[in-house]
């Protein structure tokens, strides 16, 4: 008899905030590997907020996902079958796989990781994906130097946690933007930032003049919106922005509306840059290994929102919008062997 | 008896577009040189776009106009009395000077032409501070490669038509934005542009879909508005867009709003930078010379727009803002003799 699993589907296209009926639970049998292959059981998967983008039929850095086909991300796993000279069963594994229980993967698509090195949820976190988009996107573009102003928007985020921590160990003042008490306490408390501002809570434009009396010298910029127009008016000479995420816009369904930059860009004669990972797949190597001796330095903090079984998925995707999580996102689908 | 001069002062910061009772016409007596300094009779005055933000009281890359001064800008003039060793009366000098018939200036301030290089008002335009404005936004910021396309828009003024004459020495197809069928007859008859649009006649974002069938790798920015937006949507992949003016919004009374930008640089990981020509102080050799050669041989053209007599600074100055102009304004205030 074949044995089934559970996947899930993009069944539409959403408009605005995703709900429930926009995935497809699934039950399909489990694949069979053939020659350079193996067989995964899914542990752990990503969640994260660029993946509603990819829910768009829209031109993009990475093509749209297909309507009926299983919707992928990062995802860590453990090789229950093999039918590759390079991976054993047992081995630990991430890639890009799909949202399902069991995955046949190509030896090609997927690396093997040290569970003795870092805990492994660190591989889709801090030392992982969202490490590298902080580094890259904060030493590549916003070249931060010692005394300047660095002001972080979705602060207590995957992404947003490892650049104000990446901005203190370069010396710089770190103001973070984050949606509760709770998340400002933690970057205060726990990640040494400066200053922290409750966006829910507090005027930004006048709490952002007050956390910087100098100016903002790098604005990384995680959200977008109305959070970001407040910005521009506080921007020092040469300001650099690097423009990781807008999340504050990806469920708007009319176009997204604000002051425009222009003038600010020209007065200040800044930068702004969007970008993404895949823009440094050929320094992954250098990234990863700064990022690995922070951590082991003890200079990098990082925290976890798990959500616990595959069927919660969803829930744990759609609570992104919500700011629900403190730090990276998982969804936990199965122990490690 | 003393002589006495004409001046223009700054009456009032203007609200909207400038009116004329914004500025005071003054007669002030002619200064007297002291030792190190020389008598300028003024030739010709240089009127910018830039200068509205002057006029205006707010932090920017250059301090504000202050009410009842002299207003500044290029002025090329000639000598009539030296208290200098470097300069001698009949010398030819250019400078940022007062908008009067006459000015004192230190010797520090001001730079000897030679009218046998090139016409004395090329040094306020072509080889001059719109040329090198062109000339540096361009290739610094906006790095272009044989292949590529560009889009300029106010491609018909100064800084503009200069850029799209150097993208086409750079191997790049390009594409002009201008505000009537005149204007556009020249770029693509006079200048060599690939392809012109008037902004006036034509849907601006059919248009330059239409004229970009590669899309756009960078987009010189002169306008802002509603002409800027519809560049975003066309960006191809690491597009960059060096800001250089915002002419459209210059005279806005309300903030100028327009669907915010920041989810179209991800998606292309384009940059998107502001600047001056002051961030290039210590270039200017380098770009002169580039542009003298080029105009020698003949690969850059100009016109210029000269507005005869002092009494029409102002309107000179508000044509800008109507888009009067073709190529570099300027005001004959006398001749040389």
């Amino acid at each position: 008899m074949t044995k089934m699993q559970k996947q899930i589907k993009l069944a539409k296209r959403p408009i605005g905030m995703p709900e429930m009926e926009d995935f497809a639970f699934i039950d399909a049998p489990i694949g069979t590997p053939s020659n350079g292959e193996v067989l995964i059981r899914t542990i752990y998967i990503s969640v994260d907020p660029y993946l509603r983008g990819r829910m768009q039929d829209a031109k993009s850095y990475i093509p749209p996902f297909q309507l009926n086909e299983v919707i992928t991300s990062g995802v860590i796993g453990q090789v229950v079958e093999s039918k590759s000279e390079q991976f054993a069963t047992g081995d630990v594994i991430i890639g890009n796989l799909g949202w399902q229980e069991y995955s046949v993967a190509n030896e090609k698509e997927i690396r093997r990781i040290n569970p003795k090195q870092a805990p492994v949820t660190a591989n889709l976190s801090i030392i992982g994906l969202t490490g590298l988009t902080a580094y890259f996107g904060l030493l590549d573009i916003g070249q931060p130097k010692a005394g300047e102003t660095v002001v972080v928007s979705g602060a207590a985020g995957a992404v947003g946690s490892t650049v104000g921590q990446i901005a203190k160990i370069k010396g710089t003042r770190v103001v973070g933007i984050a949606g509760s008490e709770e998340k400002c306490r933690y970057l205060l408390n726990e990640l040494g930032f400066d200053a922290a501002i409750n966006y829910k809570k507090e005027d930004v434009p006048s709490a952002l003049e007050k956390a910087c009396p100098n100016g903002i010298d790098i604005y990384f910029d995680n959200v977008g919106g109305s959070i970001s127009d407040a910005v521009f008016p506080l921007l020092n000479k040469y300001a650099r922005i690097p423009i990781c995420g807008a999340i504050s816009s990806y469920n708007n369904v009319n176009i997204d509306m604000g002051p425009r930059v222009q003038t600010y860009l020209i007065k200040t004669s800044a930068l702004m840059k969007g970008f993404t990972l895949g823009d440094y797949s050929n320094r992954f190597k250098e990234g990863g290994a700064a990022l690995a001796a922070w951590l082991n330095e003890g200079k990098l903090k990082y925290e976890e929102t798990i959500t616990e079984g595959f069927d919660h998925i969803i829930d744990a995707f759609l609570d992104l919008f919500k700011g629900a999580n403190l730090g990276k996102s998982l969804v936990k689908v199965a122990d490690i062997m």
